[in-house]
């Protein structure tokens, strides 16, 4: 076997596109596209933050995911109507919230909370890393917002955050697997990285198999590749202003992390 | 004052697009856009009926309605954060629920349940009504798919079914009102027809005002002319072939209603 | 056919009655029946409103409707048993609380919630308009008992507000459908009116058939009929003194609506 | 002090009504009151047991209990617009249902369940004695609905069961507590006695005090005398036949308990 | 039949162990053993009381009550699997709260909570008794701590709160019942005491059976006498210092009930 | 800095203890320590398997997750309380379920669910490493007792599974975190593995920081030295015999992963 499903080769991303601007309320909003993966992300701002933040001068961003009842081959009923959130959403919104927070300077956000918004219209393998690569050109573009409307004066970004799925399929290596790659694998990772070359994090999990320290070591290595063309990516469809990049390096640079 | 907010006549609808097959996995599904109103529906087959038609051969056609949680100006709260459907959501899905079930025979749709997810992208005004008009359309592409699949003999399609809202605002009828439109209303109806003429549902509601029965009469006409409008775009962007519209003739003719 | 189930002509009302302060710690409460339709409805103030009119000025009136397990012909589980309020009653006590708030000058009432439980006790078809109609008498009671406290200097009530339903029903016209009736009702059209003959409401719902504009009149003028005795029943057991009564239209006169 | 609040000696109870026959669709039905104290308490059949009986070819009785929003002084949130059933609603209409069961021969019911619905219209105090009390009599006319019906060759009823309470205010001891006394008791006791002079359950607590043995005693007694006249009410307004009353004899001698 | 299935005498209470200190961060925390029943009880105490009691000075005392899954001899799903607290669990923790509240003089206590989470390890009957009797002691312990703190002048103890399960099985007055006693018991009572020889709380259930006045004296009897032991075991694994015995005879004196 | 806050060395466990059958009704159950964290795992037997196993003759290995509401250092209120299971509790239950499969061939345990309940007695960081490690203690023994009962041939165990936390603090990559470290840590990763020396799960964060290939691969040194010793503590501790470890080398020899 020389060749994937759909004719990509075992480096490869499928086709991604990312469109702005995409609700006209929001303060940042994308329909991102992995495939026919494409969710809805939007980013809003709110005046107030948790409880355990209150009075700190810190703000906070978070995240809540779900999926449309026929964003898979099978219509799922919605949570609302089982009265609970499922387990699965729960733990991806966790992680898209956990990983876009790692990307920004908190501090200099001021009491307001983003709340990042990934809504799967349809799904078909690597949501959640969709939902974060994304979810991060929203959140940007909710920061410019702040930033346009003299609300923040610079750009708190400390480091772009992106992130993709690399698996273990039929003994293969492969990147940014679609449902069907993703449902034979026998290794499943995600891994989120920042654009300075470090991992935000990892989650590699081999529930029809195990892995090895060799294999993770490959596992990585493709997501590195992937995620520099998620970089690329994100930073073409923002058409940042040189005010803007420079805002950002300034805030990249001092920040510690 | 002789125009609308948007320059829009006051018998004029916004513009219109119905997008088919915007969900591969889905029968039948639609983006429709009244204006700025996005809502995406989907009509999934499932092949069992609620408990009170099983074992009467007889189908069943049920809606569900929600809206992103940034489909609207500010941010609203997830539906499950709070633990309980809201309200306003589960009356309008029931209404399109009824709205739907009007134009098909489901004695001849089998023990089946027709599920129609009406998902609010983006709400302008009107989410119902193009729920209803859109939803139709899904309906109708899920139906032939069970044709296709030779899965039914006929199409049970007994009338098209659309809706409109209008209202009295400033003290003029106005067609397809926009949210500004709708918050300033003294009167907003809601009205549901099928192509014989006939109505499915009217819900007249003056919360800010009254109305008598001159000013209901005139309402009804601009709901009239508008949907006959509705039901032309719905059939050009069906593509009909023309068994498909002789079946639907024939059930159309033969059904009671 | 030329009588109905019960004997009844096809425009006449059940018997209605009308049994006020029927709970003793209330500020307003009647047990209202339409025939076998039994309902208590209470009218209790509570002094703060809900978080969009804090510091208004103004009041709020809202309404709430359930039915007893037991009120139907087989028993019913409890909302609390499913844990979630079902969809028909959250419809309906949206109405509910529409439909009198249009009777009452909210802005005179100060920042006040006055929640209007109504409660089936027994269901023979027309609960929501039993309810309407008898809350609107339990609400009266509420403003005269703040009256009479001095929390309120006049009576903020700018119309009487009732409602009943008529339907087509095997091809006649018909007056407050018992609950046979409404399950073989071809269409069934809830109208709210108020005493200056304009509607508040109206719901046509034509599930098992559909129906046509000069059906709508006929429906409607049998409505318009039958709600100007309701009117004329509320008025005479709510007993107002000549003082009342002369606060009353003040109140009638100077409001907009 | 030598009386109490409303006049009554302390071994009076209140004036106790039962109102047969209330709901028109319920196998048995009654409004009892205790004083001011309200319920309807419905009798409903249902065709099948709960999962731990079935097969067994026994039957089961269980009650549910609920106050509408406006029985009490103040109006108390629906159970349902809280999400959960209140604890001391759960606690209640357990014990109605352990002491209504100690009446019924369960192994002659067959596989039924008959559910107790005790809803207070009115709360003064004592609604779970209210609501043992007058379930009791609904439970019987369900009976012998069954009986009628030649559902139940016999009347499986083993003994009739009445509450009281009893408590100690301001130092004396007094019976059917109203709910200013409830609230100003040191102790409080809810006794379930059946008519052959037996305990069925005895819920003595002393919240807002302790009491000794002897206290005790004085309660119980206070309790078997005021239950002793319950029972009188409840045959008089049962109106048995000759042939019933045979027939619940002829259970009551057979049993063991 | 001369003894009890595990051996004991008719009137012997189970080994009875507490282990103090059990939780690291708990102000007061037990695991105490009836035999093979082993409840972990801890006392929290929480800066602020319940609405009703902000402003009074006055603090509460509260229980939750929990199993763990597998305590019983089949797993039972958790409450958050079904979404509701189970009536049992619910009805149990009301009496702790009652009873553990008996015991202490609240208007000493400040305004502030003492949370008794009462969660049974392993259930063998009397849990409710065990985590009355277990939780009393983490509340000394609370109180204690609170004190050495300085929080508290005193210790607002007014009298020692133990509890017992007695029954009637096989025509047997058995003290301590153990699961298997329990479920072939005719009657089953647990007795809450004060240490003062006075009765907290009594309830008395006969589900499979009924019980006479003499019954009940036995079962009081043979209550009071287990319950006395209880004491003796709480003072000894307490190991009050003179100063705090010195503290809790003060505050028992002083207090009225 | 030479040493951790309890002494230990950067690459030292907390003493780990493990006591086996701490419940008597569960087929299996441990009480494990790391430190002065403290879990309850039992496994449960249960006769059937959830819908989408039904008829494959395949089993399933299912986890729940909670704490004792005063596990931590500040009370936090139950999930039943807030009537939905907290997203950190939902994460890590799916976690422990994913990494107990990786360790059992499923298709040898017949249509059984085996669900581990692990309860969080006191939290002090790496509650979810030690439900994993302890929670397969009483997988196997839950197994024995199916073998035991010939209920099943072998022991279908493919391979130990144990898990431990591993993090950079201070700059410094530390084994088996307590509290207060892991609330310091720049990165917190959780590594689960076999005793075949592979990973069944990796997830690294670091939310407070990010962190290079270089660290990771460190971090994972360290927590395959550790797991390495905890596989030797479940060995021991489990007491297998010589016919139980011949069984359990036969399935993981022919399992393929």
């Amino acid at each position: 076997m020389t060749e994937r499903i759909d004719g990509r080769g075992f480096k490869d991303l499928r086709p991604i596109t990312i469109e702005r601007q995409y609700i006209k309320y929001a303060e940042g909003s994308v329909r991102i596209s992995f495939g026919d993966t494409k969710v809805i992300c939007t980013a809003s701002v709110e005046d107030k933050v948790p409880q355990f933040l209150r009075g700190t001068g810190q703000g906070w961003v978070t995240a809540e995911y779900s999926m449309l009842p026929r964003a898979t081959a099978t219509r799922s009923p919605r949570d609302i109507s089982k009265g609970r959130l499922n387990g699965r959403s729960s733990e991806i919104q966790r992680l898209i919230g956990r990983s876009l927070r790692a990307g920004v300077d908190l501090t200099q956000l001021g009491e307001r909370t983003i709340w990042i918004d990934c809504d799967v219209i349809q799904a078909d393998g690597g949501t959640r890393t969709a939902a974060i690569t994304g979810g991060f050109v929203a959140l940007v573009d909710a920061l410019r917002t702040l930033h346009k409307n003299a609300l923040l004066q610079g750009l708190p970004i400390t480091s772009f955050v992106a992130a993709v799925s690399v698996g273990k399929v039929d003994g293969n290596i492969m990147t940014d697997l679609c449902y069907e790659e993703d449902s034979r694998a026998e290794v499943d990772c995600n891994v989120i990285m920042n654009d300075k070359g470090k991992f935000i994090e990892i989650q590699g999990t081999g529930e029809a198999g195990t892995f090895s320290r060799q294999e993770l070591n490959l596992l990585l290595d493709a997501a590195e590749e992937a995620i520099r063309r998620l970089f690329a990516i994100q930073r073409e469809c923002l058409e940042l202003t040189e005010e803007e990049v420079r805002l950002i390096e300034s805030c990249s640079r001092d920040s510690v992390c």
